[in-house]
């Protein structure tokens, strides 16, 4: 990947000396920033542009460029590329448009480009891309003129979409948030977002990134991208509205859909999720400030209400306000008139200002031990845009001494705000709630931590496993006993039971289980509404009543088996399941049991395999999880049982994907530990076809 | 409070030649705005100022102006507005800061102020505010220079902070929404939000409304006046943080919090409500557009990637994107290559800009009957910002023409962006996502429909409640019995039940009513929580059965009495009940019931009275209402019923205001009807002492 960002030569097809010729814009962009290496023009038309030869032919070429960027029409780009192969040429960056984005006949096309790709060894971005920027290497190849600079700085950014891509890039530079590699990646053809954000993650030039997505291809190799990676890494993933919504055939697929897959998976990966622009922008700001070591925020402001609403943001994205120390406010007094202002976190320092005193209260806070970030709300007009200009251009300094985020809120017009842009070394807020917002999710930013993980694979009967898998009826599902001894193989409890044929058999079993009992027809697909059917008879509390209700269930539902279980009883019903995401791969689901928590959707995902820390935040994000904490005087849950039947059902799903829905519903959870009573699973056809 | 916006005549208190006198501002923003009346100075040290006389006394003035502006020391301003009142000045602005927002001591100076201000029969705004703005009677007093113009308009702005207030009318001069009369409320005093908001409701000039509120004191009220009302109101209400928990007694009261009730009060007035100063901007922005009509949108972008964000905010904000007719399609076909552009709602245009082209989409798609609104998108530099300016100048008038509304967002430099707000008659968002959240608030902005209300007030037998009422307890509580037939006489209907004495009397009662039974020990608060304490037996099929039970409860928990009821069986359990905020009075609270539910805080408010379409709102807006409308084979709950149920319950609410809080927990609801089954209800002690 590095030579698309650090080539020593480039040529650039397309360009012409004709009016309206956009490809010129690539040279004036590569001139503009100082590109330092040898640049190649190659066009039909010949001829000679701003001083340089443009060559008919790539064949012409006097070396060979370790850079193609073609912008011609679409047609023309097959044998274009060809030429480029047999040039030596190793890689491209083709920016034209109109290929399989705009009309499905357009494909056959881009197949051709992967051919001859293919052929000659080559590498190549886009098609219907931008193109590439590297502040460091001063290259900057884009079709659209780069009017102004682009300031150098930490943040690489890869965007499926061109219009966006160019927003955040211009957003950044006239925010203060410095730019170290841009990529628009356009159809992915060859060189896609996980190749280009696996090159990032080593590149020592990018401290975060931002990727804006529109789809999301390997889902689960993006995932285990950003997992790998301590760089702070913001997705604005996009295109919500039309995420199709499978049809599901298990309560597990019903409760999950795609976008709260995604929404899990960069969770815990440790990437924050941006949902617009504006949003992501303030993120972005934020990350390009120190990062705030914890949640407690100080806040200065000059106005009141403000500060009202600045507590407010604060306390809506999970920030603290503790205290200001008493020396701190003590050394405020002695400026002031102490009549005049509310000394308080967020402390309002109504009408007074002196630019000395702003910086000394701002450095102050900066040095608190126990701050680890500061929100500062300035307004300014009039006579105080000198002394408050002077502040501004100073303030940002103290910010990097101090090694501490500080968020600067600046209430004026939109033209003071750009001379204060300029004069300003940190980014600056329209209001205060988007400086809180913007702290808290660079706190949180900066991936996830590396703890030693608890795997809880010891035991895991992965020969049995697999042996009860096969025994998957045609249409996939595992009968009852089948997928409790599955269960029971991957080390997850399940409730005492026995299969029986008869009702001699099934009353033999119950006196061996012990009183009450739950008696279960067995009989593949068409009992798998066993409930509904009468397929499951409660609360048998005796001999007599088990042979009855055995003798009832053989009589009117002949079904092939009988599964008679220990009758448990309380424990909080939960739901644990597995669905299988196209993208993502293994998820593992939590949630209440019971038809009203079902109706609610209070479930919680995340990508298998997981280990106890995010098996704990599962439970923990339920809206409901009060009810496992000992809600009403009930005992609270065996946290470590529930945890080690989350790490285990991850595992079965990690390490079986031939498994497409897992359902253990109820799980019955109580201060003793928890129990699957019934569960349903369905094993991938194609696994069933290979004899799996 | 005409007058205070339209004055003939105004004095200033506390003008002096003085450097740094700020009171000079107030002079200064007059005669910029051309107030066209006279203006009275007054200040001790006399003299002269911009050749205006300063009068050393009130008493001195040769007219008795209408309105006077104070801005002098706290401590100065009591005897200063008794010199007003012996003047016979009626109206005052009392802009001085440092009462009691400082300092708790500082109370008595308010005291003499509000003691004055009777004495003379005056009204005052203030203390602590900036004054206020009426643009039609060219009257400006605030304090703070306002160093430009102010846009005439029909947005008034009431502010409980001077700061946010300033902050939201420069941010809407600079936005094109206009201004109608502003107002910095301060302390509130004497003149406060609802005699502020009653005048706006009725001014003329006035067209949407936006309240900034910290606090509310008198909720019930202010929640009449915005529902009176067909304009327009937005409300930005914060210090939510600060919002205090009571301490709950009840399930009810524990399941609502103040903001909660806050959120529900605004929602069944009809105001739209926002959380951070962006968001009302972007709101106060779409309601100064032509109101849409209905959700249907039609997004016109010249980026795809801007285009997929817009979709998914407009999918967020419940907006619809009907596909763009034929005819429509074929014509910007006849403008652009075909091959370029994808021809769908959202319509991306690609490279493709042509001013005349553009300015005729967006009137073709305006004057469409299918769509709603517009939100269009364009980004520009370079080349284009000639064309691009004629435009955006051009557009808004498009706009007006089709009384539609435009939603134009702009992707341009900020430079550029103040250069296009300055030529475009309609406001500009800086991304699609504000502008279809904006289109989405507007459509939902401009008061309730005026239904005729269904009252459900017939047959409530008010004597009997009064009656039953006055049964509580020292502590307030109703015994069980009591509850029920206060339910009963509400016409709420209630399970059969008879009340007992002994067991014998118990098995009477069983007998009466049919098995299986329930039996309940009363007895007073001490056996509230009957469940835990024994006091309750479910399912007793038999005679004996109840003997036996009665007979245990008497043996073990001597109560006074036992209660014996109808078993119910099957339903959907439901909370529906009562709480009394400080400020709102009463509301009632529809949840699911059962521990899951409760868990889950799933629960909807309303203040009472309540009509059917808001009772319906309601059951709809319940996160679990699927359960209430057939979910999983169960047949739907009796919708009329439970409507009823709701009404009935409020009319209770709110015509017996010494209940403070009510519990129907649970109400069972099924196809057949609601009824309930257990109840509390807690009568206030003041109501109970005055022997109520």
């Amino acid at each position: 990947m590095k030579k698309f960002f650090y080539p020593s030569s480039v040529a650039i097809l397309g360009i012409s000396p004709r009016h309206g010729n956009i490809g010129r814009n690539i040279l004036a962009n590569l001139e503009n920033i100082g590109f330092p290496g040898d640049i190649h023009l190659v066009s039909p038309s010949g001829g000679e542009y701003h001083g340089r030869t443009i060559h008919p032919n790539v064949a012409d070429l006097p070396e060979i460029p370790e850079l193609a960027v073609v912008l011609t029409p679409a047609a023309t780009v097959p044998g274009l590329v060809r030429d480029c192969g047999q040039k030596g040429i190793k890689r491209l960056i083709i920016e034209t448009g109109g290929f399989s984005e705009l009309d499905e006949s357009r494909r056959s096309l881009e197949r051709e480009i992967v051919e001859a790709s293919q052929q000659y060894g080559m590498r190549f971005i886009g098609p219907n891309c931008i193109g590439v920027i590297c502040t460091d290497a001063r290259l900057a190849v884009p079709f659209p003129l780069l009017d102004r600079a682009i300031k150098p700085g930490g943040l690489s950014i890869l965007a499926q979409s061109g219009g966006i891509g160019l927003t955040y890039l211009h957003a950044c530079s006239e925010n203060k948030v410095g730019i170290a590699k841009f990529c628009s990646m356009g159809n992915k053809l060859n060189v896609n977002e996980r190749d280009l954000l696996a090159y990032l993650i080593e590149d020592p030039q990018t401290e975060a990134i931002l990727l804006y997505l529109e789809s999301i291809v390997d889902g689960r190799a993006l995932y285990d991208l950003i997992r790998s990676t301590s760089k702070p890494v913001v997705v604005h993933k996009s295109n919500i509205a039309e995420t199709s919504h499978a049809i599901a055939s298990s309560h597990t697929a019903a409760l999950a859909n795609d976008d709260a897959v995604v929404d899990a998976a960069l969770k815990q990966a440790g990437a924050i999720r941006a949902h617009t622009v504006h949003t992501c922008l303030q993120i972005l700001k934020g990350l390009s400030l120190p990062k705030p070591k914890g949640r407690r925020l100080g806040i200065i402001s000059r106005s009141g209400g403000h500060a009202v609403a600045a507590a407010d943001a604060a306390f809506r994205h999970n920030m603290a306000l503790p205290s200001f120390p008493e020396e701190f406010l003590d050394h405020i007094q002695e400026y002031t008139r102490a009549s005049v202002i509310r000394l308080q976190n967020p402390l309002d320092l109504g009408d007074l200002f002196h630019f000395e005193m702003y910086l000394e209260i701002v450095k102050n806070a900066l040095a608190m031990e126990d701050l680890d970030a500061v929100l500062m709300l300035h307004g300014y007009r009039g006579r105080e845009v000198e002394v408050s200009r002077q502040f501004v251009a100073k303030v940002g300094e103290l910010c990097k001494q101090a090694n501490k985020p500080l968020a600067l809120a600046l209430l004026v017009d939109p033209e003071e705000m750009i001379v204060a842009a300029e004069l300003s070394s940190i980014p600056l807020f329209p209001f205060a709630e988007e400086g809180a917002m913007a702290l808290s999710a660079a706190q949180r930013a900066g991936g996830i931590p590396k703890s030693e993980r608890l795997s809880c694979a010891e035991g895991f009967d992965q020969q049995r496993v697999q042996r009860l898998l096969g025994a998957a009826g045609p249409d996939g599902w595992l009968d009852l006993p089948e997928a409790l001894h599955l269960l029971n193989a991957a080390r997850i409890p399940v409730a005492p039971f026995v299969t029986a044929l008869d009702p001699d058999d099934a009353v033999q079993a119950a006196d061996s289980l012990g009183y009450p009992v739950v008696l279960k027809a067995v009989g593949g697909a068409d009992l798998l509404h066993k409930t509904e059917a009468g397929g499951v008879v409660l609360n048998l509390g005796d001999a007599e009543a088990v042979r009855q209700a055995a003798q009832d269930m053989m009589d009117q539902l002949k079904p092939q088996r009988l599964l008679v279980m220990q009758h448990i009883k309380g424990g909080q019903e939960l739901i644990l399941g597995i669905k299988r995401d196209p993208g993502f791969g293994p998820v593992v689901l939590l949630g209440l049991g019971g038809v009203t928590a079902e109706a609610l959707g209070d479930v919680s995902l995340r990508l298998a395999p997981v280990d106890d820390a995010e098996a704990g935040q599962m439970m923990d994000e339920l809206k409901g999880s009060a009810l496992l904490k000992g809600f009403r005087g009930q005992p609270p849950v065996k946290r470590s049982a529930l945890l080690e039947a989350i790490m285990r059902l991850a595992i079965l799903a990690d390490r079986m994907p031939s498994i497409v829905e897992l359902d253990i519903n109820p799980l019955l959870a109580g201060s003793g530990g928890v129990m699957a009573v019934d569960a349903r699973v369905r094993v991938a056809g194609d696994a069933l076809k290979s004899g799996h």
